[in-house]
């Protein structure tokens, strides 16, 4: 994609090699979703920075100002996606962090345009056999460590998926590699808890708050004798899924009810009916 | 310190802020010691690298041209650190690695004074509260998501320990934030498993392969209990430890005998009987 980019807050698509980001994966990134200048979801974007930067021991980003960065490189494009990197900035080498740290912000922008077949039809997904470490210090965020869903991500290549779960050292499914996991038993709607592991993502955040949700393990049989399965992401919304480990479903109330809900707080989703992406 | 960089061979001081190391932490690198333009652990340190880039699935490193990459930038100099950063190289936006990967290096170079006090007198340890996540997928590689070390080195400022020791989620001491860790016991001398958390350094490497080292899990009692403990470094060498947890000691035979023997291979220590720093 075309993307629109700074550095500090300044025109710029460099930064120093020595940067603890770089370094040392020492600090934090958002990923979301621009619609016609809003962020519908930033308010829990900054919530979910604002809280990990005190976890991690970083300064507190200047989320006003990452804001109005977003926006205005933002400005112009219909539907677009931001990337916002805040770091520890540079250092000297050593794990010790810099007193006082000066922190790195990058902001990358592009157009956003959602393909329509994933909504209309669902998605299929794999079970990855990368597992998710315990590690509950770092659970939750979404922090600069993910080589775990790196290597998640680079167990496939071809079509026959679009996303991947992930499973803790357990073998319980926590989430999906870039999207958390919801799924409709008997009624409820469940979700897997990312205090030991995975990613408290800002959808995932949306949901809780909006409906009245379980929040427990998961194992892969009851995900194949589920109701209905979505995932949510900051981005993609609300994405239903058709087919996992055998099992196919089809888009099923619970997630148009849900996919409503994401058009309702002004991130509208393609038109189920819509014929062409 | 002052340094010397270069960027994929080139002199530069900056790199692409979408590169995936910065991004996802997506990469790896080395810490190493260069005296008068030599490299003694270089094997130790390129089979790392390229073992490691083997398990993370990054087209393989050009070690031959790294180190001479190291000893240019290193030339002049007396003793000098170096650190090299390879990534997997800038990339859309997504986990997924773009086909084929364009890795970048990162070469930085300073010079090095290591102090004699800690060499004659040993050092003192903590015992730091962040515990190492368990991932076997991740464990011994001196990959860029570092950071549990940095949370686990943020936790002092004082001086009254040099450096920390980090346990597994069981509590079993697994390595130093920075270097490895040995106990002599009962005329063994142990070193904790890196298989499923901790970074399995180049200097524990070279005492594995020169011993009879027994690799084994470690509780903090049996450390309080040893007859001598050190920490092995890429950088600093051998490092008696004279403090943890109220038990200190004296720098022991142990400890004198790899100190030698780090002279030995080309990586002088600060000799124990001079007074100067």
């Amino acid at each position: 994609m075309s993307t629109r980019m700074s550095v500090d807050f300044a025109r710029d698509t460099r930064l120093e090699a020595v940067d603890r980001g770089l370094m040392y994966g020492d600090g934090l990134f958002e990923t979301l979703r621009v619609v016609g200048g809003v962020v519908p979801l930033w308010p829990r974007h900054a919530a979910r920075l604002l809280a990990s930067a005190v976890r991690l021991g970083l300064p507190a980003p200047d989320t006003d100002a990452i804001l109005a960065e977003v926006r205005r490189l933002a400005d112009g494009l219909a539907d677009a996606v931001a990337r916002v990197t805040f770091t520890a900035g540079s250092g000297e080498r050593g794990y010790a962090r810099p007193h006082p740290a000066k922190p790195t912000t990058v902001v990358v922008v592009g157009a956003l345009s959602l393909a329509g077949a994933p909504y209309r039809e669902g998605i299929a997904l794999r079970l990855c056999d990368t597992r998710l470490g315990d590690q509950p210090l770092l659970a939750g965020m979404k922090h600069l460590n993910r080589l775990e869903q790196v290597l998640a991500r680079a167990e496939w290549s071809d079509a026959t998926a679009q996303e991947g779960l992930m499973a803790d050292q357990q073998g319980r499914i926590v989430c999906a590699t870039a999207a958390n996991l919801f799924v409709a038993i008997g009624g409820r709607l469940v979700t897997p808890p990312v205090d030991r592991c995975g990613v408290a993502g800002v959808a995932r955040a949306e949901v809780l708050a909006a409906g009245d949700i379980e929040i427990r393990h998961l194992a892969p049989h009851e995900l194949v004798a589920a109701d209905e399965v979505f995932l949510t992401s900051a981005v993609r919304g609300i994405l239903p899924v058709r087919a996992f480990a055998g099992r196919t479903w089809q888009p099923g109330p619970v997630t148009r009810h849900w996919q409503e809900h994401w058009g309702g707080i002004g991130l509208p989703l393609p038109n189920r009916s819509k014929d062409s992406d």
